[in-house]
């Protein structure tokens, strides 16, 4: 599996990504689910993906194309909207799906389902993250919910939860993003380093060197150790348990 | 939806239990999904569902029905161990799911699964705690998984991954079992109070009155936001991002 997940802050945008993708039990391998394209000053993109890693590859092959063909129709250079960008993913998408589909409506004995969060800016419009359902339609976030995830999403939700706001900073939003990714490998071993993170700076227009850390690496070990020791820290200052939470005082 | 916990330490058993039942998006209720059956002095068991309620409910009804029943073939009260007494569950989930399954092997435009966890202690055996599958088998816990989750397990998994070992504290275990519910809640609006905890003594043969949390009862609100500052807290603690996580400096 995967757990990929993005946060939209007034500073800007966090993308985040493990890197395991397995085809079957016994086929483990490493490949990375963050994606750029981008013009630097024009327009910058990040590209997730969770899913069958043949339509991710096709996918991706098909916007590089796109990207090289000055005659292409559609393309990240040319969508004039992020909005645009991911109907435009979202269809590359199902059409490449489309070729497993069988005339009864099932798939060749495969999933070729794929999600992907979409996110970035075009100059002079504002920065966003989008997720695109394998179906090819998309959702972004709203004033109370500043992040979206795809694949294993569950373990990692609930500290997004409680920390993304949105005026929360660039550096903490990445810093929750890597606490959630924690919690999402200690609970899921089908998530796994390396871990890639990018920081999108509002209007810059350009990305920066993502962080790429490996399983040994001493940031990933200082957050998984210091996030261990301090959450139970933080459970021995809950509130014990008290006789009269019994219904009766007989058992306590 | 639903989520269900129980906990194996070696001083006895933890339930933990929701109370949310939905039919359909305008037909929310409140059921207990915690379930206790026993001879005191002999064996006790307590029962957590997850699921179809009408199977839940079917499935309930035998286990009455066969403990009042002298010549009952098996009853809750003549089986000889905790595995027998999964079995038992397990046949009497099937035989109720497969009314509603047609002759091509779909069912009835519903879905008339349940999970089960059974937990307790036959004298003279060791307490322990099993999940029964919609297929009617099961599992059991081992030295290193203490715990048994149904429904909605994954935001509540990493906080008991973190804290529940064999020799937890009851009190502690019950404590982490409220923590893995209030994530839960937090993170998955299907998941609501009343919230039950019953706490089983090893060798005790018998069962106190289970704690019912309403949504304002004071204890709840103390974990509720007890939790959320200790976590807010604890993020703090975590190591900043440091510019040489980046490739290169000039993103620093």
């Amino acid at each position: 599996m995967t757990y990929c997940a993005a946060i939209h802050v007034n500073d800007g945008l966090v993308f985040i990504a493990d890197s395991r993708t397995n085809a079957g039990v016994d086929q483990v391998s490493t490949y990375s689910k963050m994606h750029e394209f981008g013009v630097p000053g024009e327009r910058q993109f990040v590209l997730l993906s969770a899913g069958n890693l043949g339509t991710t590859q096709a996918v991706l092959a098909s916007i590089r194309k796109d990207l090289e063909d000055a005659d292409a129709e559609v393309s990240l250079a040319t969508v004039s909207d992020l909005p645009a960008a991911a109907e435009y993913i979202g269809q590359l998408s199902l059409a490449e799906q489309r070729k497993y589909v069988t005339s009864g409506g099932h798939t060749a004995g495969f999933d070729p389902q794929v999600s992907f969060i979409l996110g970035g800016q075009v100059a002079g419009r504002e920065p966003g993250i989008y997720l695109i359902y394998p179906q090819g339609n998309y959702i972004t976030t709203s004033q109370t919910t500043r992040f979206l995830q795809i694949g294993e999403s569950k373990y990692g939700k609930p500290i997004l939860d409680r920390i993304i706001r949105a005026d929360t900073s660039l550096a903490d939003a990445a810093r929750c993003a890597l606490v959630s990714m924690d919690s999402t490998m200690r609970s899921n071993l089908t998530v796994g380093p390396p871990i890639e993170v990018q920081i999108y700076t509002a209007d810059r227009m350009s990305l920066g060197p993502r962080i790429v850390l490996a399983d040994d690496h001493p940031y990933l070990r200082e957050i998984r150790q210091g996030w261990d020791e301090n959450i139970r820290e933080a459970f021995k200052n809950m509130p014990p348990l008290r006789p009269s939470l019994f219904k009766s005082d007989d058992n306590s």
